[in-house]
């Protein structure tokens, strides 16, 4: 069965995010005053081939944990939507 | 009272997505042959300050049309989480 996976990959809480300063700054350019705070990382769909949704799972994990994340700077979080 | 707002920005499903295709071709060659599609888009994580959670959402989706998002090539999705 074919599954869709999301991956949110974030820089690590205690590390600086550039662009994420960057954007506040356009944003608060922009009169946005509200926002107070923001983070920018990526966010990944596969579609995986798997028996099941476990299966799914840990295959979303090892190709995060090989190619995806920089353990060093980002943590992953992965949810299995069908 | 500040929410936090998750904003996921993803490439048109219409549109080639050549950063994806890059990383399709990683994890074959890493051997993960179960993956059978990759996208790869924007996760942008904010703080917003507003009444409620409705005009939290209405400062996010702003932003998102202003600055995070382009609308020519790409959608955006929003959740308000607390």
């Amino acid at each position: 069965m074919t599954y869709q996976v999301q991956i949110k990959v974030m820089p690590l809480k205690d590390l600086l995010d550039p662009q994420g300063k960057a954007v506040l700054g356009g944003l608060h350019n922009l009169g946005m005053s509200a926002v107070g705070d923001v983070r920018v990382g990526k966010h990944i769909t596969l579609q995986v081939e798997a028996a099941n949704e476990d299966a799914a799972k840990a295959i979303a994990e090892e190709a995060s944990k090989k190619l995806l994340a920089n353990a060093v700077m980002e943590y992953f979080e992965i949810e299995v939507v069908k």
